[in-house]
């Protein structure tokens, strides 16, 4: 007690009466007092957040449900015990919700929250120092080394009474309580006992001062649906789904076709733009510049004035495939099926469009009077021309194009259409899409955008940021085991998973990859295995279940293509892969592990022709394993690595599999496995569950 | 010509007297027009801007006479050539100064620009579509692949017609010319070349519309002198550089050592705190708790009402050390020797500091009246008392402390000192940092400030976000190869290098690690050698020279240190390294690539007991390879990697190497070598230049 004695004789007594000096000072008295004051708020530093997209710029996206765990470093001055939270809410909601952060190691903190319902979200950090804990905890460090604890002691007591001061309703009654109960004890253990209680702390936590209360700004969170995430499209061509090839089909003839694409099991019936087609300049056949009399023109040249019940432009439905009513007809037709309609939002128009003569300010036109065609030089697309977003050199946004262009998409919201497939949102400003996505989502939360940019990385990355729920991907064009790892892990693992969720598409009206033209039967079967078990969203284009490769020769396009021509296709053609994707379909609903987008894991197999992967959902309890042959003219075989630690089974483990294409069960014991590939069956798709 | 035809022959008629619509709306008009005017101005996205602390949050740091290398990914919707460029200014100047950027790769961006005098810089980036350069290129995409280019050479008129419209001056009379002389010009062709010529590029460089302009958020910099990077300190406790054990030194004794300071080559002369010692619970020898009657005390227990001329606190000299006026005359005199002053800002206070009876408020006091003392609970430290930044309570702060803090550092600056090592600063809050740098810097862009945190990694690192210009390091404990390479990797090339320089300091009063107790001489050579070329920033703390190594037993810290009693150095002590610390400095000071910090790279070298790294310079052509003997105990060999890609030779290439501490040279064939350190001399400083 040496120590408490020296504290004691060496006391210096405070001045009973001390001049008062005033704490706060006017502003003009000293320069520094404005600044002084902006700055000293924020006595801790709140920084590293994650999730946390360009400083809080843009939002993260996240599905209903979700559990967003939130990271960040959480520094202050001192010795005192630092306490955090997360306040969220949904935005428009007046409280906030609080839950606590708890520290995770150096300084580094965590906790989370979970977000049910769809729409905009926004959270921040907390974080400031519980005083009554500080003091608890020196306390216990007193009273451990044998110190005199009674000053601490009185110490505590004036914490407790000036929470109460601030205190209301029952927390404050407990606070009196508990203050009447301490003033009754006379031994300090007794007193500490109390004050150390678990009753008091539970208050204490709620209500005691915050020092040095710092927030962090606020960040944002788009909650979509599911199906923002867990998806399979189907694209149809109307044109091309009846059976005479003279004429577009009728909306009837693809309402009939609903069963058929419902049964492989898809969600989504995407359709080409459905609208009114230009005839100035019409492409013909194999997109020649000339189109013949009966040619029905690519369904992207929008707008024939006069055509439809509204114009002849972005609002009317195409007269050879039907009317509004019609439309509607096939919207109630496809929910029916348990499906939905997507469609596609193209803002190009030909040179019939309504627009064109409505707004003549909306375009660009030449010095002799024409209007200006699409063009990037030396390419011209002349049945189309692009609307402008902005006045000429560098003027100020075209603001009644930027309403209509929302209005169309509000309008067929009003339709019941819920998704929508943008076409080349890359040749259009950023900032139209941050606008346009909100403005609808704000009235249509459920309302889903997928971006169709094959573009520069970062500019496919900024339309994501800029609020598109969906991104076509370089996937296509991924062959090889060393890129389809490496891009797969920028787009799951990265930040990039934080807003950006990658459709992939096996192929498209305007891109028949070369491993489709020259791979035959098995790659298609390989290539869709890859594109619904690697991302948990996919698509294919109709014709890729009938495994149609035919090319332009030398280039990536479709010969032939239903872009420019009338079509029928026999659905039930030899040598369809219908089963497969079935299957595969089946398998996906079945498993919540291939239904999430970030739990893709990749496992070593030693021959660069196999690919092996997994997708984990611990809490479901579900583990998906595929491997993949990526070669579509030979048989493989390779070692690869089983990953029993994902289940928390040793290397000498056991396992049951479950082959979920062909339904086959077997058993495997130990992390090193062998397995042999047909290119004719090129992939297995394994439930894996401890034996 | 095909497709010109097609083209013309399809044209569809600009309406000569559309119905003009309004561009623009009143907000009124529509719900989204007032977000569509906030977003619409954001046509870039300006992302991954390097260098830039925490969204902009806080200043990089540069030193004056540095090129600042900013990047940046910059994109845009559609085809337009993008230019960017760099704006940048000394904070207060109105003129902006511009500096092109350039297209790296992959729409990452780059540019730069130096910054001569000290002070806060601001920058930013800009970026816009350049209208006419994408008209040129389109120009010439269409001229060569035979196209009809007529309307496009009118269309490039008409945008050198804007341009003049907005020009004015030379640029204006310039294009007014252009556009004459167009006139006079027939043939197509020739219209092109003057079009395309260089002579009007230049003027549109300048002068054309930015289409779609815009700016990032402004960044700082902070620019501080060389000697924030570069330079040496030698920590002098001022009571033991006399002669005579039973009194403090004088100034006078302490001006007379500056010479043997000098003549090892420091920069710095850092003394302890230099005011009055307090008196109450004064410590003793050793840091015991009873003083006797003649021990001085420790001085970092600032404070002794109504000693010294300024009430006996912050402001004032010691009187055992000396006057106001001899401490001027001190720092004069370390002018004279090339030198500078460094001093002590510990904020803390001796129970007898005036401050706690002018201020009580700014204190903390017990129920029973007492003040209460500092502690780290069990630990108490009673000849010392903190002062409070903030009410109680989670408060406002203490207005009149913060000015009074700065105002003590403001008192000393005029005494010319204008470098600040500070006690403990992780214990303050970081807004007070960030606020009285700022302050002090503002009248005193000179002033640099040393922080003395040794605590939690991200503590360090937020304090010198908020403003220290040097930080003391965990280098003082970092002895293996694999430490030190790790620690100075993150130092110096991750993202900590932009704000924090760590000063290598190799001992202090407060540590004397483990090594230098049992490592002898050597460890020292060695230690020394590593502190002053690994950072560009070192120190040492006198006896360092001397090899004084004698511990408390089992703590890091000095017997019978000179913190807590009178002491005298014999400063030729046999086995002292001054020639050794001498000709470091010396060849730190003839090699700019030892002035740099971030430009350490570690090279391979088989033994783990050496360590091998350069620096290399290549603007000043200055190149030096340092190897290190980490064990003190045993003499070491390695065969190690001799980055001769450094120089640009091949690796059969030929170097000459002087070693700059024997002076001796010899030549190395081959990017294989073999070296052998006798602990006795554990390091070579080899200069390398090309044979």
């Amino acid at each position: 007690m040496t120590t408490a004695t020296t504290n004691r004789t060496a006391r210096a007594a405070k001045p009973a009466k001390a001049a008062k000096m005033p704490q706060t000072l006017s502003d003009a008295q000293d320069p520094g007092i404005a600044r002084l004051r902006a700055l000293a708020p924020y006595r801790f530093l709140i920084e590293n957040v994650e999730p946390e997209i360009n400083g809080g710029r843009y939002p993260v996206k996240r599905e209903a449900g979700d559990r967003i765990e939130v990271w960040a470093d959480i520094v202050c001055d001192g010795h005192g015990v630092t306490a955090a939270a997360i306040r969220y809410r949904r935005q428009g909601e007046g409280d906030w919700h609080t839950t606590p952060m708890r520290h995770y190691d150096n300084d580094r903190w965590t906790g989370g929250f979970r977000v049910e319902q769809i729409g905009r979200f926004e959270y921040t950090i907390e974080a400031w120092v519980d005083e009554f804990e500080t003091w608890r905890r020196d306390l216990v460090k007193k009273a451990n080394a044998g110190q005199d604890i009674d000053s601490d002691l009185v110490e505590g007591r004036a914490l407790v009474e000036a929470t109460r001061d601030g205190a209301d309703g029952d927390d404050r009654a407990t606070l009196e309580n508990i203050l009447r109960e301490l003033d009754g004890i006379e031994d300090a253990p007794t007193r500490m006992d109390l004050l150390m209680s678990e009753r008091l702390d539970a208050v204490m936590r709620r209500r005691a001062p915050r020092v040095g209360l710092t927030a962090y700004r606020t960040l944002e969170v788009v909650v979509d649906r599911l199906s923002a995430r867990f998806t399979a499209w189907y694209e149809m061509f109307w044109r091309s789904q009846g059976t005479d090839a003279s004429r577009g089909a009728s909306i009837d003839e693809c309402i009939a076709r609903l069963p058929y694409i419902r049964d492989m099991g898809f969600d989504v019936v995407y359709i080409v733009p459905h609208h009114p087609i230009g005839r100035t300049n019409r492409k013909g056949k194999n997109n020649s510049l000339v189109a013949g009399p009966h040619d029905p023109g690519s369904p992207y040249a929008i707008g024939d004035a006069g055509v439809g019940e509204h114009g002849g432009g972005h609002k009317d439905v195409n007269p050879e495939w039907g009317s509004l009513a019609d439309f509607r007809r096939f919207v109630a037709a496809t929910h029916e099926h348990g499906m939905e309609v997507a469609i596609d939002f193209a803002i190009q128009c030909s040179p019939d469009h309504p627009w064109i003569k409505d707004h003549p300010d909306w375009f660009r036109w030449r010095n002799d009077g024409t209007i200006r065609f699409a063009e990037n030089p030396p390419k011209k697309y002349e049945d189309i021309v692009n609307v402008e977003f902005y006045r000429p050199h560098g003027g100020p946004p075209i603001e009644p194009l930027w309403l209509e262009l929302r209005d169309v998409v509000l309008f067929w919201a009003a339709q019941g259409v819920k998704v929508f497939r943008v076409d080349n949102p890359h040749t259009k400003p950023l900032p139209f899409w941050e606008w346009m996505i909100g403005e609808v989502q704000r009235d249509h939360p459920d309302a889903i955008f997928l971006s169709e940019a094959f573009t520069r990385p970062k500019v496919m990355k900024g339309l994501a940021k800029h609020g598109f729920t969906q991104s076509y991907s370089y996937f296509t064009w991924r062959n090889a085991k060393q890129e389809l790892t490496e891009y797969l892990e920028e787009l799951t693992q990265g930040p990039t998973r934080e807003y950006m969720r990658a459709n992939f598409f096996a192929n498209t009206p305007d891109i028949l990859p070369v491993i489709l033209q020259t791979g035959g039967r098995s790659a298609f079967m390989s290539r869709v295995v890859l594109a619904a078990t690697l991302s948990s969203a996919y698509g294919i284009y109709n014709g890729f279940e009938l495994c149609e490769g035919t090319p332009i020769p030398g280039k990536e396009e479709y010969l032939n293509s239903e872009k420019y021509e009338y079509k029928v296709w026999d659905w039930d053609r030899p040598g369809n892969i219908r089963d497969w994707i079935t299957k595969l379909n089946a398998a996906r609903r079945s498993n919540p592990a291939l239904q999430e987008y970030d739990n893709l894991r990749f496992y070593r197999a030693d021959n660069d022709k196999i690919i092996v992967y997994g997708k984990h959902a611990p809490q479901a309890g579900n583990f998906v394993l595929i491997a993949v042959n990526l070669d579509p003219h030979n048989a493989h075989e390779t070692y690869f690595d089983l990953p029993l630690w994902e289940l928390g089974l040793p290397d000498w483990g056991t396992v049951r599999l479950e082959e979920l294409i062909s339904g086959y069960t077997f058993s495997w014991t130990g992390t090193r496995q062998h397995v042999w590939i047909d290119h004719q069956l090129p992939a297995f798709i394994w439930r894996v569950t401890p034996a």
